[in-house]
C-alpha cells in the first residue's frame, strides 16, 4: 500500500498538506467526503472539493481512491452504514416501545447528521448510485428487520410478520425524507412517537390477519409498562385489536 | 421525423420486417420493451433483443431511439407510468374504503403484468436509472397522493397528514416489492385488504397527532358503508380512536 512519510518533529506543517499514518489519512478523506455529501447532492461534490477540505491534494485523495469520485463516495457510504447499523443495537430490556424510540432518536440523529446525503441515497437516480450502492443500503434495512425481529423474540418471519416488518421501515424512511424535504418542520420527537405508534397499530393490523404476528404482539405487550411512549393511543388501538380477535387471554 | 415505407399491397410481407406507420411502430417497440423489462431487469435486456422480439432490424429500432436502450428505456417507463397513473382514477362516489380497494386491485395488477421491470425500478441501482427515471417514478407518486387528497376533500394538506399519505404510499411500495419477491405467496385480495386496513389505522393514530387528519378522518367514516372491505379492524380501531380524542361527535 501506498504510506505517506511519518511526520518529523523537524519539518512544521505547511497549511494544507498535513502528513497522516495511512489509515487515519483514509479515514479522514471519508469523513470529510461524508461532510461534503451530507451538505450538497453527490453530483456536486468533486475530488477537488474533497481535497480541499480534507488540507490534501488531488494526486494523494487519488492515491488512496483510485476509482476517484465513485470509489470515495462508496467507501463514505459503507463507512455511514457502518454508523448507522451500530445504531440499532438496543439492549432487549424494558419497555418495548421505550426500546424503539430510543433507536428512533439514533435514526434521526445520523438523518439530520447525513441530510443532503441521505435524501440523495434513498430518493435514487443519483449518478453515484450503483448496484453495489443499493446493496450497502439493503444490507442497512436487513439489519434494521433483524434487530427488530430479535426484540420480537422471532426466529423465522413467517411472510406476514416480515410484510409488516419491511412495511414498517419503508415508513420510516419515507417520513425521514419527508421530513428532510419539508424543512424539518414536524418536531423529531413527535415524528419519533408517531412511528412508534404507527408500529403498534400497523402490527394490530397484522395481527388479525395472521396468528404470528398476534403472538409476537401479546408478547410484546406483556412487556410494555405504563410509561412507555406508546401508552396512549397505540395501547388503546391494541386492546381493541386485542379484545377483538387476537385475544391471547 | 423517420417514416417507414407505407405496407403496399403488392409487396407481400417478409416474415419479420413488417412495415408500420411511425407512431404504430413507436409504439409497438415501447410495448415489446416493456413484456422484455417486465420478465427480465434492465441490465439484461439488449437492443438486439427488443429488436428481435418487435420483428424489427436494429437501425430500425436507433432510427426510433437515437439514445438506444436508455432512450428506449425512459420511453417505455413514461409509458408505464402514464398507464399506472390512469388506474388511480376513481369515481369519488361509495365506501372510502372500497373505492381504496379497488384502486389496489387495478395496481397490484399493474405489479403483476410489470413484475421484474417494477421491481427493478423501485429496487434502485440499475445502471438505466437517472435522475429523469427517478422524477417519472415520483410524479407517479405525487399522482397517487394528489388522487387520494382528492378523496379525502383535502386541498392544502398540513405535514402531518402529508406525511401519513406518504408513508402509506411507500407502505404499498414495500409490500408490492415484497409480494414479488417472496413469489406471490401472500394471495393479493389479502395485501390489499391488509393495505386498506393499514390506510385506516395509520390514519387512525395520526388523527391523534394532527386535527386535519381527525377532521378528514371523521368525514371518511361518515362515507363507510358497512359492507366497505374495511369494516373489520379498521372500523374498531377507528371508533376506538375516535372515542380516545379525535371525537367528531
Amino acid at each position: 500500500m501506498h504510506a505517506e512519510a511519518a511526520p518529523t518533529a523537524e519539518r512544521p506543517r505547511r497549511g494544507a498538506y498535513r502528513r497522516l499514518p495511512v489509515e487515519q489519512r483514509r479515514e479522514q478523506l471519508i469523513a470529510v467526503a461524508l461532510e461534503l455529501f451530507a451538505t450538497r447532492p453527490p453530483e456536486e461534490v468533486s475530488l477537488d472539493d474533497v481535497a480541499e477540505a480534507a488540507g490534501a491534494s488531488r494526486p494523494l485523495v487519488y492515491r488512496y481512491f483510485a476509482g476517484g469520485k465513485q470509489q470515495l463516495y462508496e467507501a463514505a457510504l459503507r463507512s455511514a452504514a457502518q454508523e448507522l447499523t451500530r445504531r440499532f443495537v438496543q439492549p432487549a430490556t424494558g419497555s418495548p416501545s421505550r426500546r424503539l424510540a430510543q433507536v428512533l432518536d439514533r435514526y434521526f440523529g445520523f438523518v439530520a447528521e447525513h441530510d443532503a446525503g441521505y435524501g440523495a441515497l434513498l430518493r435514487g437516480g443519483s449518478v453515484v448510485e450503483t448496484e453495489r450502492t443499493s446493496a450497502i443500503v439493503d444490507d442497512v434495512r436487513r439489519a434494521a428487520f433483524r434487530h427488530v425481529m430479535r426484540h420480537l423474540g422471532v426466529r423465522e418471519p413467517g411472510p406476514r410478520l416480515a410484510l409488516l416488518v419491511r412495511s414498517w421501515i419503508s415508513v420510516v424512511e419515507a417520513s425521514a425524507l419527508t421530513w428532510l424535504d419539508e424543512g424539518r418542520r414536524i418536531p423529531r420527537e413527535e415524528l419519533r412517537d408517531w412511528l412508534v405508534d404507527q408500529f403498534t397499530a400497523m402490527f394490530a393490523v397484522t395481527a388479525l390477519h395472521d396468528s404470528q404476528a398476534a403472538q409476537a404482539l401479546s408478547a410484546m405487550l406483556a412487556l410494555e409498562t405504563a410509561d412507555g411512549p406508546s401508552s396512549g393511543v397505540a395501547a388503546l388501538l391494541l386492546r381493541s385489536a386485542g379484545a377483538a380477535d387476537a385475544a391471547p387471554a
